[in-house]
């Protein structure tokens, strides 16, 4: 099986995290996203563990709430002691409603808008990770309004794509977030925060990309950011206290992906920035890092009732299921690749091959195609893997589908984390 | 300007269907979603009298509101006399909840779940658009539950793609709709549909893509139709009644794209029909329509605020706005054009070129690239045009982003027809 929380019953059922998934689709219908709690908690403690064995004091995973966001989750992450990025007023209002508390909060995105300012500071948020010039003065602006003194990250491109595995010309990144060390963007940022008198500059982001398996991409950024670091020092005196290096450890989705040792690579980490920090004669920076697919993606399994098979002769069998592109819109968006079962059968032989079709009156609609299954009819269950990431917090209501309910699955059972929409929400404002 | 209710007042001002866009701003907020309804009713119309003129009596045109729902639309096409196509329970009740009545409704979709078929026979629906045989199975088990006899329409492929302009094997035609008529599958689904006795089949039904500038795949698209049924009535002594050529007529989104006589491709339309009826002595059926983006699309706008623009040197600017592909996915997903411009500085020359980046922590969150603008700052406005077609539909809370509200220009001026979102609007569900 993919995960070690996944098993197969006597009868063939497929279960996850202990329970039957057949049982569990019964008892809370389909579409139905489950979650496994103990396991999105002992990812959680991973990365907690390794960064405060290898970092300094202070040095902690920030949840990157973007991947799954409602009331639970929040708190569970405050539970487990971690930080938590949010990047609107709605994830740090749901945040706040659970009972997290907002010094552990960081406000990412390239465009907070005044209302998200002046809403974070109400709140005490711990840091904003400041994106450009014009939110900087805006921050500031509010800030003396009430009268605080707000910390900020700035979020910086250090010139790491981690997708092409090279270093490119900074200036030449083409991302809408943060500015680049090469251009000299980055120091005129750090300059003008420094003059600010509401705000605390307290070090610097960067985030080099999404599933990404080696610990490399990480140490380039690193280097590039220490170095920077060691820049501003010798120039404005100024020493940066924390280094967040960002999110995007990646997640197997399917058996060909390796699997992704997250303390070693937090340990290989590490041991290059102390190796960088005795060169440069830097103190070693408090190290944030922000994972979100890596917590909970392979916690997470999408459970769906088949509405029928479609044989296009020589070309393409359909099946279809009561869900698709408005709970995942991953495959639509990214050709995302998942794993596919049938968890009713899975003894059987896979001698079908369907493309998942959802249930939208669109024919991009998919959620994956040419998947081996056994033979499955209308009424038959289906279950998409490692769906906990981007998958519920991307959903949408188009064609006026209802959002499937979350469940959680603790020490104590399953529990309804967030309720199945239900219609009457739908015009809930419309006047 | 792209179209006629558009126009630019003395200070600059981009008007919208005679409202000053930045006043509409100022008084409901932004991201904003504002609607004609006076274009939007006037296009019902133009639909209507033309398929009333053309047509056999009864022909009319259905809106497919997956392209825009919310309560206060289906008011408009209940007051406007024309009929709705609704793809999901969700849609049907929006539709029943604004009064719609229920003989007008056309349930369509390639999965319509147990729920969905119980709740819209309990609630009289006038149509089922029937996929499929298992689907066809679970309408008379629910018919013959509730002791009615339902009447239906089959979608058929009849192999016609409007992209290709080209006719190929409909076996081989991708879709996850409907059956074809030239693997003998759309034959099998008709013999049984008129054996079984809760249900009466009334027609035919087939789609044939979107954004079609021309009559002639509809065209195309008919005349297999008709020779279908022609056939039929030959093999099985049934006469179809109806015929639902389905939507698809497109609507200029840029200066490039040509306008659509939608009067007159209907002209053409009736005139093939009647000669191919001649011509195989079929009785004319009634005809219907599905058009969606044609009804909405041009009649809508969307009103920005920007946080920021963002020069990364010899590459790209990027002007960053409060919303993006959670109010507007079309971009992300299919790299949809639109026209955009600053509402505020019509007359002013537009010597940038911008990427306009939506808010959310997702590279590629764009709305459209390379754009010419003026040089915009924070706080000014931006307005996308042909926005009323699948951006408030498709909307999502990714990034815990609330949806913006939707305002309808009337007889009697602009009022809110969907309510801003709230912050506590998203965690009503969670537990």
């Amino acid at each position: 099986m993919l995960y070690d929380n996944l098993s197969v019953s006597e009868n063939g059922h497929l279960c996850f995290a202990g329970y039957d998934t057949a049982e569990l689709a019964a008892r809370y219908g389909t579409p139905l996203m489950v979650l496994d709690e103990d396991r999105i908690r002992s990812r959680c403690r991973v990365y907690k563990h390794a960064m405060k064995e290898h970092f300094p004091a202070g040095s902690m995973p920030l949840f990157a709430s973007k991947a799954l966001s409602f009331k639970g989750i929040y708190a569970i992450m405050a539970q487990e002691g971690i930080g938590i990025d949010v990047v609107s007023s709605g994830e740090l209002y749901t945040a706040l409603e659970a009972g997290f508390p907002p010094g552990r909060m960081y406000f990412h995105g390239n465009n907070k808008t005044d209302f998200d300012i002046r809403f974070a500071i109400q709140s005490h948020i711990g840091y904003f990770v400041c994106d450009n010039i014009p939110e900087l003065e805006a921050i500031e602006q509010e800030a003396a309004q009430q009268d605080v003194t707000q910390k900020i990250l700035l979020r910086l491109a250090p010139g790491i794509d981690a997708h092409t595995h090279e270093k490119i010309n900074t200036g030449r990144i083409d991302s809408k977030f943060g500015v680049a060390i090469e251009t000299g963007q980055a120091e005129e940022l750090v300059a003008l925060a420094l003059q600010k008198p509401h705000i605390a500059l307290c070090g610097y982001h960067c985030h080099i990309g999404s599933q990404i398996f080696e610990h490399t991409p990480f140490c380039d950024a690193a280097v590039m950011m220490l170095d920077f670091m060691a820049q501003m020092q010798r120039k404005y005196g100024y020493q940066a206290k924390i280094l967040n290096l960002g999110g995007g450890m990646a997640v197997p989705y399917t058996e060909k992906d390796p699997t992704v040792d997250y303390s070693e690579n937090i340990r290989k980490i590490s041991a290059l920035i102390q190796k960088v920090c005795r060169e440069k004669s830097l103190d070693v920076p408090v190290v944030l890092m922000e994972p979100g697919r890596s917590i909970v993606a392979d916690s997470g399994i999408t459970l769906y009732t088949v509405g029928g098979a479609k044989v296009i002769p020589d070309l393409k069998n359909y099946l279809m299921v009561d869900g698709g592109m408005t709970d995942n819109p991953r495959y639509t968006l990214y050709q995302s690749e998942y794993t596919v079962c049938a968890p009713e059968y899975m003894h059987d032989t896979p001698d079908m091959h369907y493309s998942i079709a959802g249930r939208c009156c669109e024919s991009g609609d998919l959620i994956q195609e040419n998947v081996p299954l056994p033979k499955l009819n209308r009424g038959d269950l289906l279950a998409v893997l490692t769906t906990g990431a981007y998958n519920y917090s991307m959903a949408s209501n188009y064609n006026r589908l209802t959002r499937p309910a979350v469940i959680l699955i603790g020490d104590e059972g399953p529990r309804v984390a967030v309720r199945r929409e239900s219609l009457s929400d739908l015009i809930r404002n419309d006047v």
